[in-house]
């Protein structure tokens, strides 16, 4: 029996803006999600690994939460990230997201420690769920080993859906790997999986994925989202090679410094490139570089103007 | 010239014991940290890896530091670990240490993303620095690739050291490479680098180290002790090949469950043991085959009785 999914479509990875004081900018995060939505995103998964989302203290990430909420984008369509490394903190971020109404989490495993067994990483996410204690919790995992390291193996995967059926609902596969997406998909019908690329987003949607969740919706949610509502007609593979040629063009690049730089050079707001360490800006002329490729190629540029 | 160091000797990355709720147990966490002065350790480095210090919540990691001053721990001796992916969350963690008196903090460096630039891990140091605020603050870098893969290359400490002389004062050597800790201690005299395993003790001291900070001082700080005590001794050598053989053969076991199985074991107290995920206990056959390994091979065992 096919569940109904609770997200689907094209979920943007927000990026989360700083001021000058280094602290995370809520007017222009707020500004960019409601543009994000405007341009078709079906939903935003703030604090995610594009969002500098590790980089954000526990409280930061619950005040922007709050400031989404607060500034009307309805909670059902934030699946903000709430995995951390300690088991207490993540329950208090979770906990935090159900109360505001969130429609889901995605939820990193514990990621300090490498090669943890499955019975230890099945046990974080059980005293996890138990820890919440609210049955409106909707768990999305989050399978990203390139960064992570620790990821989700299939057999885990399976075990957390057998005991927790109406708490983990879906996963978001950053893998790169598509030969894993296509395994999960295959092993657990019903289950929402999100590969982590738009790349994949055809081949996903043929073979029964929820759409995508993706870094590079940050600057090119329409043209996803058009492949997301075209992907049964006639000329869905021609759209799904325009948005992975874009995509493998960003991607050339250190992808948030280069998303920061595009988005501060099309809103002329020097502002919008800051990132937080480890992360670095780009430098000049490699910002330029990033816009004209795009620019040039791909005849790549992002309208505010509907926004102002 | 050289400088006086803070720290020097024999130093425990303590084990966090945890009640039957899976919350810290404070009361045997400050027994255990009484004991180990009393076993001859020279510092404390709490919420360290062997801490388990990553799995606590930042809640956590403050109120048990606050305990061990409460009950009379010198904060002089303590360096907990306070380095987390989030700057905002390593600056709340380190300014509370400072002003608990903390005579150091063990800083790891933010370890989510991978492959950080140089640039990028000097300026998350340079703005906790800034943001921390307290000429008081004395840092010890927490190198430690195989867990948290980013580490600290020799560049980066130099230029760390040279732009904060009196912040940045030592360094863990957790790579488990006496290479990179030689590099280390010839490239900057003075800087108190810790070997982080008492197999490189010796070698270490005669190099200039300051001491270890050891996973396996919970168990065996007494005998290392010995070996910082007598290093220019003419038994030196053989009291660390003493020290050497009992490390290698607690770390044939998984380390963290290994040690607390073992206080389980003498303290007669199986609470003791439990672990936080992603870790689990050992099973029972081989938490017996610890306690008897090290006792028929080393003639290993704790003694409790003098804390009693």
């Amino acid at each position: 029996m096919q569940k109904q999914p609770r997200f689907s479509g094209v979920i943007t990875p927000v990026l989360t803006p700083f001021g000058e004081d280094g602290g995370p900018d809520a007017e222009r995060f707020v500004e960019h999600c409601h543009w994000l939505l405007d341009e078709g995103c079906t939903g935003l998964a703030p604090f995610g690994t594009t969002s500098e989302g590790n980089s954000l203290g526990l409280d930061e990430r619950m005040e922007l939460l709050e400031e989404l909420v607060d500034d009307g984008i309805d909670p059902a369509k934030l699946m903000p990230g709430t995995g951390t490394c300690a088991l207490a903190d993540a329950v208090m971020l979770t906990k935090h997201a159900v109360d505001l109404g969130c429609g889901g989490v995605l939820m990193l495993p514990p990621f300090y420690y490498k090669a943890p067994s499955e019975e230890g990483l099945y046990r974080f996410f059980a005293e996890a769920i138990e820890g919440v204690g609210d049955g409106r919790l909707k768990i999305y995992l989050y399978h990203i080993p390139p960064v992570a390291q620790v990821g989700f193996p299939l057999a885990l995967i399976g075990r957390l859906i057998k005991a927790f059926p109406e708490t983990i609902v879906g996963l978001k596969d950053s893998s790169g790997d598509w030969s894993n997406t296509a395994a999960i998909l295959k092993a657990y019908p019903g289950f929402e999986v999100f590969p982590g690329s738009e790349v994949f987003l055809l081949d996903g949607l043929r073979a029964g994925a929820a759409g995508c969740i993706s870094a590079t919706c940050n600057v090119s949610a329409a043209a996803i989202r058009n492949v997301y509502d075209h992907w049964q007609g006639p000329d869905a593979d021609k759209l799904q090679a325009g948005i992975t040629a874009l995509r493998k063009a960003i991607q050339a690049f250190p992808m948030i410094p280069a998303l920061k730089a595009l988005i501060a050079h099309y809103r002329h707001d020097p502002g919008w490139a800051k990132v937080r360490p480890p992360f670095t800006e780009l430098p000049a002329a490699d910002a330029d570089k990033v816009v004209r490729t795009l620019a040039d190629a791909h005849n790549f540029r992002l309208d505010f103007a509907k926004a102002a």
